[in-house]
């Protein structure tokens, strides 16, 4: 099979050292006999592997003693629900900040339990940019303040942290973590799932400052209360141990070849490059500000549209793989998180004024 | 590598030939180039397996079109809270039966959001028996009544389902789903956690009559109600793709070796067989009453436990793994799920009888 390169949003492209680990231990993981998904999530063998993904996660974001890394099920999703739940009582004044199509699902949903306000909103920019901070309405007794750093529709992401003072931050940070090193210290809680940068889909990581732990309200499910996973080691229910092993599997893997900050350098460069070509031609346009373009996603679209389903084809044929566009914003999106290698946005690249060459 | 045999109680066995496909798919799935981990549920790809799955199962356990089957996060513990706030409304009687450590937990769950009718409850007997079912004090108006048709741990099954008339039946059916055929339309809902029968952890079938989707309490997190998953086939957020993957090739695997009339004979023999050898010896014993014993897990004490560590000892060295009791109740437990061939049992039997012979 010739190399092909998927720029999937997510579930999406995973290293190709994780991928050939994950085939070698089927059917027998360690020697036992056995794949990792028929063991016991309690036993040693297990038990050993859950320890060193969380050390691992700790060590690649240099999280503090003061945080509880969480492992858990349902997706950024379901942390729509959880962190109201968990962070704010009934009726509680929350803070949020709209930049696209996920905080809006988060607003939606924090809405149904809280006294919701939109701090800020750029909506009117069809979520293009980010509302200068000096602007944002925020409360003076919010339970929290929350953003979405990185909006995967859309492909805009903040280029630096909100400071608000003693009001909790909380961050979905889905489609950016792990994507270069963060100052997790200024944060109350960050989420993430796991399809992007972490592992295959199923599992969602959460940190959150331990002094937040222990204050859902009383009629929250038990599994949907952060202190029930923080006080089991995630083992509250049987939890969805392939997907933790692959997750752990991605961490080592992204320690071996030099952590954050190398991750960091390889993604700015990888984006940088795919803007300068779209900035430089008029066959192909990026409507985001350029201070706050994503370093994981980017949506371009064509001068002419009735060309676009021409490009995805002859993409699709050249081995450049899931370039569509979201239905919501159309037109094309590349998703370049820590596993698409330099060469894929090269290969991109070149496709790309091959493409505007013969049809312009 | 020689040849083991895997009595994990879950996450357990998977069927051979499913991992030798889980491995001959990765990393390139159908030729794509991707494996399925890698690629959107919204594609055309992932949503032909989805589809698949669902008709498979649908097959399997004949659950006609007045039934939704969905594929859900969070275990059968979650449903421990999304059948009550779900199915009653606030306040509302629910009846549950307690056969065991499985059912004790959902009445523990379900109690922080209904008025509890324990209907009937058998710890007197250290969860031995099923009380008999003209003992059970129902309600006259109960929101529906659960059971657990197999406890995991107690190895405690019924062998017949219980008539409710017109109050919904709902059953975590987690250690038992898929070993014979079931009369689904008996039931109101219908539950399983995936890491027994189905694949692997992170995956949960519902089963739900139609009528009973939409009632959910005005309050419940959106990922918490029925309803949404039901209108979005099971993709209102990100599913868990690879275990649907693994949990649809189960499926498969399951029609091609004859049925679920297949498994419950080999399941049946299988059982028969164990029971049979614990009763016929001194040495070892069972202290289930022989009505209600479980196909699928089957715990055994040693006449002497002093031999409980010799004996797992000896028995892994064997290649019989994970033979080790629940510890609520120690000693052994051999779980023979559908994915244990009956050479595991026989492998088992005669082991047994060596040890036996060599220890008395």
């Amino acid at each position: 099979m010739s190399r092909i390169f998927n720029f999937s949003a997510g579930p999406a492209v995973l290293p190709g050292a994780v991928l050939e680990q994950v085939r070698a231990d089927i059917p027998s993981w360690r020697g036992t006999g056995m794949s990792v998904m028929e063991v016991s999530h309690r036993g040693k063998d297990f038990d050993e592997i859950a320890r060193k993904a969380e050390q691992d996660v700790r060590e690649l974001l240099g999280i503090s003693d003061d945080y509880a890394v969480l492992f858990l099920q349902g997706g950024a999703t379901l942390q729509f629900a959880m962190v109201p739940l968990n962070l704010s009582q009934s009726g509680q004044t929350v803070d949020y900040v709209q930049t696209g199509s996920w905080s809006k699902k988060a607003i939606a949903e924090a809405a149904r339990f809280c006294a919701m306000n939109v701090a800020a909103d750029s909506a009117e920019s069809s979520f293009t940019t980010i509302p200068p901070v000096d602007t944002w309405r925020v409360s003076s007794d919010a339970a929290y303040l929350h953003y979405t750093p990185n909006e995967t529709i859309g492909g805009v992401e903040f280029h630096f942290i909100p400071e608000t003072g003693d009001v909790p931050l909380v961050a979905d940070m889905s489609s950016t973590i792990l994507s270069r090193p963060i100052d997790v210290s200024r944060f109350g809680l960050i989420y993430a799932g796991a399809q992007k940068n972490i592992g295959p889909a199923g599992i969602t990581l959460v940190i959150v400052r331990k002094d937040l732990v222990g204050r859902a309200r009383v009629d929250t499910p038990t599994l949907l209360t952060y202190e029930a996973f923080a006080e089991s080691g995630s083992m509250t229910n049987t939890p969805p141990t392939f997907a933790w092993y692959v997750a752990g599997l991605v961490f080592a893997h992204l320690k071996a070849e030099g952590g954050l900050e190398a991750m960091a350098a390889i993604n700015e460069r990888k984006a940088a490059k795919l803007y300068a070509a779209i900035d430089e031609s008029s066959f192909y346009s990026n409507p985001v500000d350029p201070a706050c373009r994503s370093w994981m996603n980017v949506p371009f679209v064509l001068a002419d549209p009735a060309l676009d389903a021409g490009f995805l084809a002859k993409a699709d044929a050249a081995g450049l793989k899931n370039l569509k566009g979201h239905r919501s914003v159309g037109g094309m999106r590349a998703s370049i998180y820590n596993a698409m290698p330099e060469e894929g946005v090269d290969a991109l690249l070149e496709f790309m004024v091959e493409f505007e060459r013969t049809n312009s």
